[in-house]
Parts: structure tokens; sequence; C-alpha cells
């Protein structure tokens, strides 16, 4: 069951809420959301009491981003955990809530082999609960220290491959502290060169069909202060022409054992267009992101989403009168199919580095990136 | 001033009214137009009884698409001849009314040569207004006969580039019957594919930001009984690595003297992807299209449309309660900047052929579209 909470938008600076945080109201443990589908219109705090209503807040985008799903999973059954329900059969629930995310199944293994362990070991309920709890929080620490060593690593190498500074970053989709317990992936590499005094302007990719970008990098990008520009996907073409983009960043869903990155659908076309036009592109992930368990980029699972987010203009984020929240004004002719992937595939050799928090790995090899990954 | 009538909508087939009519009501002459952008929930028609109108209708794009811009062009000449206004000042107007396309100055400067002819030959208002109209209806004429010889090229282009039939074509923005005087650019070309059972699937792109490819060339398709499939800009890359493109058709606005292609933003990226997966690139285009005085694509003006665009979700064509038609959902932060290109530049190196009335040119060189204008 998920209940609304209408939290007043702050002038500037981050969030006024985090992305997720635990809570313990007097009526039982919850898991509270800033719901990223009313994003930038409103502030709304979910608060998820149970399972099912955390799945369905992944479902809808309400939380969304790589590590912060692995934070969802993790906490997830930690709730289920402190209110007493199935660990086993909700761990089963949130990690099949969306299929290309390695982080969520990562997540819900690491909550579910606390709890288990303090099971083992004796633990009573509320013991057992309190085990798995702590294990999110501790994966929530890790994934905000990442997120600070992943900025510092990407910082220094856009050093390296731009030497002469005041670097034109593209950016697609959303990868800062909406996406983190930190400050994100890719975009804390931006914010990191923006309080360095190295970012001359972020492009700001619009990301279509769900517009992270518009409605959620374009609102970290405001309330940081940065130089940013927003524009649809289909311009970025204009932008490299015109050699206005010094490197493209982007975040990652999962990573391949041969270096395939999984990211948001639209990601490959842009790393065409920056081997084209001789631009680095830099993949900026945690290093649980990486999954030896899949060899190569045909092996991941893309997950395909409903065709009415393409044949329907969505406004959930804007009260509309005459439009139901999360219903769409038809764009298209009645009855017309839809392709709609959520990601895309980049294979490793138009990679040019990943960072992540254990350093980087240039030029992508599967020897390079299992090494990184064994430290 | 312009009048709407709302005109019940058809089943199938074409579109029950065409894309521009002259007409001749005892109020005096005017030109009829498809308002586009209510395309494609409601079929309106936008009467014009002045060139303001018809430059407000250019503007918003409620006439578009290059060929038929070239007609509007022609046509707003003859209107203002018919009317009595002054026909110099009406060519200023209109001729400027949009920048990049050429083919709006091309049907602007034959109608006035055609009434300065009129004129200079001794014919009184009303003889040379009669000259001005037939001269836009010849152009509407050849626009008609050229969009069915770039068919004919164009088929047979196809099946000497993919022998295997069953082509999967994918297509940009909309270049149908709704831009034409005939069946259109590229989009007649896959319609000759489709009629010669030659067309497995017409893959769509939305075409952000004004969704030319959901509303129009879905529409048309829809209506035509292809086989086709809408998607986001941003899944295109997909398609190209799973090997389901064959070729890319698209239209073109300008081609420069060395065969730069100024066409819908957007078009540019997927010229990249098709050389990345050695797929042809294909540009349709009558030969008016062809502008011998720009020498190359730095030289094309290209036009800077306004930021809302982006930074807002437009849906003039449905009307929602609460929601001004033409007034925008916001989707970005406010005060956000965007940068919003309608078109892009193709060098000619990445076009496999220009298909015009007159034959192809490939590989494109400034010698080849030379002498096939010269033809």
């Amino acid at each position: 069951m998920a209940d609304q909470d209408v939290v007043p938008p702050v002038v500037d600076g981050l969030p006024a809420v985090p992305s997720l945080r635990w809570d313990e109201p007097p009526e039982g443990p919850v898991l509270v959301l800033l719901d990223q589908t009313r994003l930038p219109a409103e502030e709304v705090e979910l608060v998820c009491t149970d399972v099912q209503a955390l799945v369905q807040a992944i479902r809808t985008l309400a939380v969304r981003g790589a590590p912060l799903l692995g934070l969802a999973g993790a906490y997830g059954v930690a709730l289920a955990a402190a209110r007493g329900y199935d660990v086993d059969e909700a761990a089963e629930l949130l990690a099949h809530a969306r299929p290309t995310a390695v982080n969520l199944g990562y997540g819900v293994r690491r909550a579910v082999a606390a709890h288990r362990r303090a099971v083992d070991e004796g633990a009573d309920r509320g013991g057992a609960a309190a085990a798995t709890l702590a294990e999110a929080r501790a994966l929530h620490g890790e994934d905000a220290e990442a997120s600070a060593r992943m900025a510092e690593h990407g910082l220094a190498l856009l050093g390296e491959l731009l030497p002469g500074g005041g670097h034109r970053i593209l950016t697609h989709c959303n990868t800062g502290v909406l996406v983190s317990g930190g400050e994100g992936t890719a975009f804390a590499v931006a914010r990191a060169a923006h309080r360095a005094g190295e970012l001359r302007r972020l492009w700001v990719d619009e990301t279509r069909p769900l517009l992270q970008g518009s409605r959620l990098t374009a609102y970290e990008a405001a309330r940081s202060g940065m130089a940013y520009t927003l524009l649809a996907d289909n311009a970025a073409g204009s932008l490299f022409a015109a050699g206005e983009v010094d490197a493209v960043l982007i975040g990652a869903d999962r990573i391949a054992a041969d270096g395939s990155v999984a990211n948001k659908v639209g990601s490959y076309p842009l790393a065409v267009l920056a081997r084209f036009h001789h631009v680095p592109f830099v993949v900026v992930a945690p290093s649980t992101t990486v999954d030896p368990e899949t060899p190569d980029g045909k092996s991941i699972e893309v997950e395909q989403r409903p065709g009415h987010e393409i044949t329907e203009l969505s406004a959930p984020f804007v009260p509309v009168a005459g439009v139901e929240p999360g219903s769409g004004i038809p764009v298209a002719p009645l009855g017309t199919q839809a392709y709609n992937p959520a990601f895309d595939i980049t294979p490793p050799d138009l990679v040019t580095a990943i960072v992540t928090e254990s350093g980087v790995v240039s030029p992508v090899t599967p020897e390079g990136l299992a090494e990184l990954c064994a430290r």
C-alpha cells in the first residue's frame, strides 16, 4: 500500500527529500520514496508499507536508476522482514520487478543473505529484521562512498582525456542524486567537474520516451547551478558535427563480462556518433553493475516496455484537468504498434573507458574488467 | 484570417481532405489547408483568406513539408493577386516564413514571375491573377508527376540495392501525401514498395520534438494498410544493431550543390548509424530541392525553433480541458534553455543515393547532381 505526501519544493540545492529513506512511524516501518514520475513539477513522497507497493513503484519508475534500484531491493527485503512477511517471497517479487538492471538483484541478494545469516545464527524475528536493515544501510553507505570515488576517478580521467579543460559534456537519461545513495554515477562526475570549475556546459538529452533528461537531469543540473542546455535526442548529432561535444558520460544498468554496456535506449547511437566524431565515450557505474554471469551483450535481457509510452504522451507528473494521472494523450493512430526497448547494448569497442569506484578500465577488455572487479 | 471547418474523418484510404486546395466560394477565393497540427486526432481544414494567415499556418507547421511548402508559396502569391493585395509584398512575407526549405522560395518565385509576365503582356488585374493561379496549378501538377517518377526510380533502386526483396525500411519525419501535391517523396517510394508486395515493414521514427512520425507518417501508413511499427528515435540504433533495417529512406528540405542534405533533425544520426552498419541511406526529393546557389552544407541556414517545443509537451492537436490549445505541459524546470534546431545536415559521403524525378545520383557528387538537374 502506498500513500502520498506532498512535500513543498525547495528553491535550489538538492531535492528537499532524499530519493529513498527508511522511516519508522508509530504505525510501523515504511520505505519512503521520492516519486520520480512527478518531478520536476512536484516533490511528492510515496510511502510503501509492503513489497507489493514497492514493486509497483519500481515498475512505474517512481523509483529508478541502477544503483538506487539496488538500494530499493535491499530495503524492500528489510521491509518484508520488519513487517513479518515471507522474506523469500518478497525477494522473489522484488528481484523480478524489472529485468535489466543487475543492481536490483544484487541488493536483494545481499539483504536476503544477511537475513539468512542472522536466522542461522539464532536471531529471533526482530533480530533478523534488524540485521537485514543494517545490511541495506551498509549498502546505502557503500553506494554513497562509491559515488564519491567514481566522481574522483572520472574527473581525473576527464583531465587526462581533455587536457584543455572547459569540458562540454553530453549526457543521457538521469544518473545523479536521484539514482543513488550518493551523488550518482555519470552525473556525479559532471558535478565534480562543475565544482572544479571545469564544466563549460552540460548537454542534456531529453531521453525519450520517458524524458528522464528533461524531468530529472535538468532538475538536478538547475539545482546544482550548472550551465546546462536541454535538447531533443535527435539534435545530439548536430552538436557532434559542430564540434560542441568534448565527451559523452553515461551510466549503466548492466555490464557484461566482455564489457558490453546495457544502458537507457539511445546510448548506443551516441556511442556510434562519438566514435564517428572521435569523441570519448565514458561509462560510469559502480563495480556491482558488472555481471560476470553475463558473458556478452547478446546475453543481456533487454526490457521491452509498453507501446503506450510511445503512442501516447504520458503526463503523470502534472495533473491536467480532463486527463487521468498516468493516462496519456494519444499522438498516433489507434492500434499503432510500437517497438519500445528500455535499454540498448553498446559493445566494448565503442566504449573509451569504464569508470568504477575501484578505478578506470581503458581500453575495455574482459581481462581489465575482471581485474578491476577483483580489487 | 483563418476559419476552421471540422471534416469527418474517413476510416481508411487517404485523408478525406487534400493537404491543400484552392477554393472559390461566393465570398472570394481562399486557400484551404488540412491543419496538420491536429492530426491524427482530427481532420480540420484551415481556410486562409489572406497571406498573413498562410504565413502563420506555415510557421506553426499547420502546413509543412518541403514540396508542399512550394505549393503553399505559389498559391499564396495567387491568393494575394486574386484578392488584389500587393503581390511583391505577399511574396516577400511568404518567402521568409521559414528559412530552410528551398521549395518555399521556389514556389513563390515561379508564381511572382508568372504574375509579372502577365502584367508585362498587358493583362488586367483579373488576367494577371488568373495567370498566377494557373502557374500554381501547373506547379501542383508537376509536383504530383514528380512524386510518381520518384516512386518509380526509388523502387527500382531498392530492387538493385536489396535484391532479396522483403524490404524493412526505416523512415524519419513525414514525407507522404501530406507534404506533396502527389504521394510524396521517401514515403511514396515505401508506398510503391508496399503496392509491389516488397515492403516487409516500415519502421517509423516518432521524430521529436514535433512527432511528425507518430502523428503523420503512422497515420498515412495505417491508412495505406502497410505493416508499420512506431519507435522512439532513440530505439533506431537497436534496430540497426539487430540487423532489422535494410535501408533508410528520408526526404530533404534543401540539397546543396555538393550534395549535402538538410533534412529534419535526427536524419544525420541515422546516416551515421547507417554507415556504421553498412545499410543504404537514400534521400528522395524533387530536383527543385537542389539549390545550386548553396555551395555546401555549411552554407545552409538551419532554422532554430523555440525552446518550448522541448521544455513543454505540446498537444495542440488534442483539446485537453485545462490546457489551452497550442500551450504545453511543462516537463523541464522553469527557465531551462533548449537547443532546438529544426534540421541537420548530412554530408554527401554518407548518402548512398539521391533519388529525384529525373533519376538517381549515386555516388553523390557535385558533378552527378549538376548533370541530373540539367536534364
